[in-house]
């Protein structure tokens, strides 16, 4: 009979003793993947990650069901939601005012913001210039704030752009330090196409670090397109980063499709923090599992590498 | 129109400037294919490979057709190099002293010997107990050092092992030792089963340099079965290592058809190191044009990231 299949704890040097999984696989996950999954499903999805350990999941987003389809049932996913474990945090993403406005009445306490570090992308995404986005987003963080919401803001292409290529490391800390002003509680740094190598990581950290945002204001949100997630997030936690973003299973693009823009995967991440001897609380069993079962209902296996081998071994 | 799609050059503090990749898919990866290409795709692969960068291609096995049907045309291949740029380093690997003998008479003048760290690896793949394996590899070291040849030593299950669980440091320091002292010029530490994490990298490195065996004798061969292969790799050049095994394409086990044993992918790890500002000699749209061709012939994709990626865009 083989050993039972767990990294040996060994922790590294200058790592945080806990990190904090922001779990988005029911939001930014389900909202990339083709199929639109049953309300129910999504529900029951959000309940078991968060009974698998993960303290803070996302839940959906409040975006116009026009933009995306599959998130059309964000407030009634929000209201399925039982059998959860006490003081799991539930986030969910609002893109304006209409948004909060519906997130609010859906009972949510924690709303996200979303932001482009770059001009181009605020204009193909957002349909506004990068300025015109940002007081956009004010807007909803003042609102939210004075609800006494939670307030996490992402801050997407903050390592390349598909039109711009390589962004500078000033033009991101600008656009952090306008969502840090407005009020956000905590930033997630997006390299939403996934080009970022751990050289770049550790230089945006030091030149946010440069302007007064530090690592405990910061989460890292790393995709998956080139390989570099897991290693890019390695440098972040060597920079003092303890809330680390990763979607179960690898949702939100498949890497052997035609698509290549799937984020890190929750399982892998747990893996190497298990290795280092780094707290998450998570119980990967229970976890993979939970993979293992939403891709039978998305019918095509997780390409979570973790997922893989464990469910291989069942 | 997009931007072309190469990382941002940002140099992290402490890694070495420039990274040897022994590139072992021809021998390691067609090895754990369940196709057979025929021999002048073989050669022709290697070739390839030599002329996108890579300055060291282990070529093939001289294993019994009987163990490795894939590589029983070894001799063969060996012959049918040609175009092939001045100074590439052209090793293969030779399980025992008939090999040694057959690598002689085709011409090869750099050999690999492969060894376990484990007793119950060495006795269920090489039939014999860990002592009489070692003692067989060094009578293979010495008949090849005698004729000057350059000889690598591989040294398996370094991390953990399927029977025994985790391998302890001490284990793998004493096997390590052992292939140093019967003369390998250089050893490298493999992750068998992808098991491994940074700090156990780490500490590995410290425990083998603590026994006089420094970075500058070692190469790292990781595994991706739990996606740690490229952390597990930027821990290694932290710690001054410049050697990096890696497979084109990430050939040796396709991580999506119920085998999750493969390779790192040479794709991933020159995209990272690019990155990192470390110089590799090798081009990336070569490289990846070499593993598309490769993968149509094997009939299914390459499971590199930065290959699906990269092959999308073009």
């Amino acid at each position: 009979m083989t050993h039972s299949p767990l990294p040996m704890r060994v922790p590294a040097a200058g790592l945080p003793p806990r990190v904090r999984i922001h779990e988005v696989g029911p939001r930014d996950g389900l909202q990339n993947e083709k199929a639109i999954v049953p309300t129910d499903v999504k529900a029951d999805f959000v309940c078991r990650l968060a009974n698998a350990g993960l303290s803070t999941v996302e839940v959906t987003s409040f975006v116009h069901p026009k933009w995306v389809p599959q998130l059309a049932d964000a407030g009634e996913v929000c209201l399925r939601l039982d059998d959860l474990p006490a003081g799991v945090r539930l986030p969910v993403l609002v893109p304006n005012i209409r948004g909060l406005e519906r997130a609010t009445a859906h009972g949510a306490r924690r709303v996200a913001i979303a932001a482009s570090a770059t001009e181009t992308f605020a204009r193909r995404n957002l349909n506004r210039t990068l300025d015109e986005s940002l007081a956009m987003s004010a807007e909803v963080v003042a609102q939210a704030k004075g609800q006494g919401m939670h307030v996490r803001g992402y801050l997407s292409m903050c390592f390349g752009d598909p039109w711009e290529g390589p962004v500078p490391l000033e033009q991101v800390v600008r656009t952090a330090r306008a969502l840090a002003d407005m009020g956000c509680d905590e930033l997630s740094l997006g390299d939403t196409i996934g080009v970022a190598t751990p050289g770049h990581v550790s230089a945006l950290l030091d030149a946010l670090a440069a302007d007064g945002l530090g690592a405990d204001r910061l989460g890292v949100h790393f995709h998956d397109t080139y390989g570099q997630a897991l290693a890019n997030t390695l440098a972040a936690l060597q920079h003092g980063v303890t809330t680390v973003d990763a979607s179960a299973g690898g949702l939100g693009g498949c890497p052997f499709a035609g698509s290549a823009t799937g984020n890190l995967a929750t399982e892998d991440l747990v893996w190497m923090l298990q290795g280092l001897g780094v707290e998450t609380g998570v119980d990967l069993d229970a976890l993979v599992a939970t993979s293992v079962w939403m891709a039978e209902r998305l019918g095509r296996p997780s390409p979570s590498r973790t997922v893989t081998a464990l469910a291989r071994k069942e």
